[in-house]
């Protein structure tokens, strides 16, 4: 078909570099380069593609810092495995949304504390400036690796009601419901990029300045108080999020304000 | 109030970079810490807290990877602006979003091409393997400053209606529902975190591994049909995304699938 075409060409006039990393990612992406195997050498790489060491390496770093491909010091370059992913179009504690994706579940639980809360914290669960609250950390396990680091704050009345509860395995939304009665409503959550610190980078066992995808998350009992304030950190090479967005919300949202 | 707590103590076992850390982020959240202020210098801070050199590198390094904090090289350590936020409770374009909040929008058009799509492409718009798209790759700014890079595809016959169409201030859900007649359904949004690579370093204007939130998402029209396939790719430091998510639908889904 003869279609007019806007601009003129489908010749490449791409750097050979993103050419060379287009043509990986797609054999990542279809399966050419299974997860896990190691892809062909710099050298090798160069005679497959008649290219210089420089233009490879390039091409490489790039899809690493994609996370599609990790190295191992002396031994190589490796294919990633795909993502796990946890659809947020509705509410759910990780290890309820993961195991119904047949994944293995386990917490480590780093630390449990009553801690006077700093303005943050309190701000957010509309308490009074300098209230106690728990503070729990865990670094959340997907089939034996770790994940996800959460730090959680909860009022410590409430809190303390789970100091007996096994936050190895049971989400806390759940604990929440059925040992706490706390019927939970909606969650307000904001999502951005940060790089691994010292301490994330610890706990989540990447490098220091690794891709960290970071979700600030307040959750409202059924009559939209503020129960649980957390931080989760996830790895960026091993997770995503999704979820379906409507537009006639939208619409309905932009004739309101207009 | 002698409430019994679960653990011993309110004390700080926590490292000391980590409590300086928490410090100086509560004066930067609190204001305390303007925004494009200088903080301290080095030796100020140790001064300040009593603490080595290498503690206070060691906060400040961390505040600089949560995007808190930025240096100029030779000139010292900023506190960053506060971030830019898009509701994605609906689907929204960027323009059509941050201009209800204020916020000045403009679009560079760094490149529309009609090129043979890859796999991926064809695969997510349900197009025969090898038909040709409209690519289309911008920049979008914020009050004038780079925020995100968009990698775009349409159908060609779609696509090539564009050509004509005002793509530096205009959002494409705008022109393809005003210009081109079609309704737009549901977006299905994938959510990661990524290091910038050398393009996408570029295009932004930071440093290449700095963080990256990257939003996969593909378009339907309102028969539900996949109309318009993007890669945006947004700087961590300076932007976010924000849902409300609702537990009830959660429950339903619960049920169902047990």
């Amino acid at each position: 078909m003869a279609k007019p075409t806007p601009t003129p060409s489908t010749v490449s006039s791409l750097p050979l570099y993103t050419q060379i990393k287009d043509r990986l990612r797609a054999g990542i992406l279809d399966g050419t380069y299974a997860p896990l195997a190691q892809v062909p050498s710099e050298y090798e790489l160069c005679a497959m593609f008649g290219v210089s060491r420089i233009t490879v390496r390039q091409a490489l770093g790039d899809l690493q810092k994609e996370g599609l491909l990790f190295k191992i010091h002396g031994k190589g370059t490796f294919v990633s495995k795909p993502k796990a992913f946890q659809n947020v179009t509705s509410l759910q504690g990780f290890a309820e949304a993961m195991s119904s994706m047949g994944y293995e579940i386990f917490n480590q639980l780093r630390s449990f504390r009553t801690v006077k809360a700093d303005r943050q914290v309190t701000d957010r669960l509309n308490l009074e400036p300098g209230s106690e609250v728990v503070e729990i950390h865990r670094v959340r396990l997907l089939n034996r690796a770790p994940v996800s680091l959460e730090m959680t704050w909860l009022p410590a009345s409430l809190g303390e009601r789970l100091v007996k509860a096994d936050l190895e395995t049971r989400d806390i939304f759940l604990i929440l419901e059925n040992d706490c009665g706390v019927s939970l409503g909606h969650a307000d959550v904001s999502i951005d990029s940060i790089l691994a610190d010292h301490d994330i980078a610890e706990a989540l066992q990447v490098e220091e300045g690794s891709a960290v995808l970071r979700i600030e998350r307040l959750t409202h009992d059924a009559e939209g108080l503020p129960v649980d304030y957390e931080y989760l950190y996830f790895r960026g090479d091993a997770f995503q999020y999704r979820l379906r967005i409507d537009r006639e919300k939208s619409r309905k949202n932009t004739r309101k304000t207009r």
